[in-house]
């Protein structure tokens, strides 16, 4: 088992005082919310407390802004369908081309069955969206414009507060996939022009299987489930009360020590980023700059076979990822990096390191103590890498 | 706090030895089970040996027939979108009037769409399903029956072999709402009709947040949420893998003694009900009859208001429903109780008890020592009772 953990954008270990915060809802307080006896209303104020600490660290208006879903992808699939659903005369979303397949995928669904036209806006070389044409994009007919806060290959933070204007000018809804960017940057929703956003508990050290929707006060949602009354009827289905108590519990620690701790994570990062680039020669940070998540490093070294070096790194015990663990064992380059501008011979090295607040100096310095030399042996069994290595390169 | 908890078909508490099973999952075994580092790699035998569990008390043929999802609303919903998106000259639902919300809200809602034209076949007085309408309005554009095991509230049983089998002679699919008969009933589906079976956990004291649809081998399904390629793409989303780890030790756990667990169950209903019969006069059992899970009563006392008699049993330790927590909260009785012949005097006193393995003797005692002055009590407040008690009742 790896013990240097740099998967945090795949998943996190869930903080012990979440769980901490989840047990006695197993077993004690156990009632349904639903339910009228005292089991029952033993519960809310629990999930009421729980929507507050996650409205806190959206910077919300209303708690009641905040829906508990199953996790991100039931959150953009709600966000999406009922998008379409309540806009009557149009029909087209726009979207970029890096989302998350949870967006990418729905989109184009409703595009094979005719329900929606798509207009996936393409990134930089260097990952930043394409400007001119996401307002090119825009029309009348914008149903829905989705656009990530900040993408979970390269971390790379889009212009969110004016993406939303833009939309909002054009008339259309504005959702973002914020499922990598809760709780590793500020945000002010009640400042923003966001309409719906998308959330997950277990990328920010709370349990798997819970997440939530934002919807702002006034913006009709058409619910993805309909049964009972549970989430003033914006999604049925029991709530699972610990999960929603653990996704609380998590944000509201994160939401703590924010600041100092996305700094310790950035510098962390940083040291981590500028080590290997000097240490590994022919060496490239894919979606780079300072627009970047803290805690995300996404680096591809030339000629070697990133999954060689990421079994090896595993077998030296450090957890990375070649990219989205909602792609893993694909083998093909990402859809993300493919929509950047690398060369072939660095596209199969490209790993993914996403740091927590959780990661040490030592995690660091282990990965810089070992992965120098794994891509050095990675690349002897290149045939191309004899051809072009550098002279100084042994 | 109420401590005799008889509404264990609103939800159930958690086994410890279910929460013991889970713990690891959250802090130490926290991987996500689609990274190919180690981390992910020791979840995949977890998640495996849950669906082994569910596919054991399901009587499935194969594992991979059960499909992970947060609960029994989106195994409901993702079976009957399936079924229609998937059925292409057919657009007719079968169902019955007394379904869970979560397949009632979902035809009403594909109906105001016009995308089905749904049929809801009634029950007798004593909630029987009417067998003739049911065959009635099969057809060659029948796409899904979709008939629930067992009713939340009465306990009701219906003939789910012989219903499957006269939906696939039909050529339709045929689902059936679970949720209530898993774990209380032996279930045999390799020997049945059975294409597609919603199942939740919370209900066989396991945690809330998480189900399962189970779809036959052969069954195309189209998913509800589309992104990642979890559960062989018909379930996106990062698998909740304490919570399927939950469910899994909680199957296992109803499915070693449930033969022993419910005949001691159904021991413990009767003697409530009968006891309930022999010392309250004008006390009748709604739907009831042997062909009803073993831990359900509906009761009802005429002239009495059942949600009055509710809170005073609540203020003397005993929690129980007036039907389904899912609706509960209304004042209105039940679409379930209204489809049966009660008497409006009787049904607004209509009580669920809900027993689990975990209710003991003295549990019914206590409601059998409470219950019968409480009911006198709330039968003197109305104006009816005067006019009617019986002679023998003082």
């Amino acid at each position: 088992m790896a013990v240097v953990y740099l998967d945090n954008n795949a998943t996190t270990r869930v903080d012990r005082q979440v769980v901490e915060a989840m047990l006695p809802f197993f077993t004690e307080s156990f009632g349904n919310a639903s339910s009228t006896h005292d089991y029952g209303a033993a519960v809310a104020p629990a999930l009421k407390e729980a929507r507050k600490q996650v409205q806190a660290l959206l910077g919300a208006e209303f708690d009641h802004e905040v829906v508990f879903t199953s996790g991100g992808t039931e959150s953009d699939t709600t966000a999406i369908f009922s998008a379409i659903e309540t806009s009557s005369q149009r029909n087209e979303i726009v979207t970029s081309a890096v989302e998350h397949p949870a967006v990418l995928n729905v989109c184009q669904n409703l595009e094979r069955a005719g329900r929606a036209k798509v207009h996936y806006i393409g990134v930089s070389p260097d990952g930043d969206l394409d400007l001119d044409a996401f307002g090119a994009a825009l029309s009348d007919k914008t149903a829905l414009v989705s656009i990530m806060w900040a993408n979970n290959e390269t971390g790379k933070i889009f212009p969110i507060v004016e993406l939303a204007k833009l939309a909002k000018s054009a008339g259309a809804l504005f959702h973002t996939d914020a499922v990598q960017a809760f709780g590793k940057v500020d945000m002010a929703l009640k400042d923003m022009e966001v309409d719906l956003l998308s959330l997950s508990a277990h990328k920010i050290h709370g349990p798997k299987g819970v997440g939530a929707l934002y919807a702002r006060k006034g913006v009709k949602l058409s619910p993805l489930f309909r049964g009972g009354k549970q989430e003033r009827g914006r999604r049925a289905g029991t709530e699972n009360v610990p999960g929603i108590v653990g996704l609380g519990a998590a944000a509201e620690r994160a939401r703590q020590t924010l600041a100092e701790d996305q700094a310790r994570v950035k510098s962390l990062r940083d040291k981590l980023e500028s080590g290997l680039l000097a240490a590994v020669p022919l060496t490239r940070v894919n979606g780079g700059g300072a627009n970047r998540l803290p805690n995300t490093c996404n680096i591809a070294f030339d000629y070697a076979d990133g999954e060689a070096v990421l079994h090896k790194l595993d077998r030296a015990g450090v957890a990375a990822s070649s990219g989205s663990a909602c792609a893993s064992g694909s083998m093909e380059p990402s859809h993300v990096l493919r929509a950047l501008d690398i060369p072939p011979y660095a596209l199969q090295g490209a790993i993914r390191f996403s740091l927590s607040r959780e990661t040490t100096g030592e995690d660091i310095a282990k990965v810089l103590a070992t992965l120098p030399e794994i891509v050095a042996n990675v690349r002897e069994k290149s045939p191309l890498w004899a051809e072009v290595r550098p002279p100084q390169v042994a």
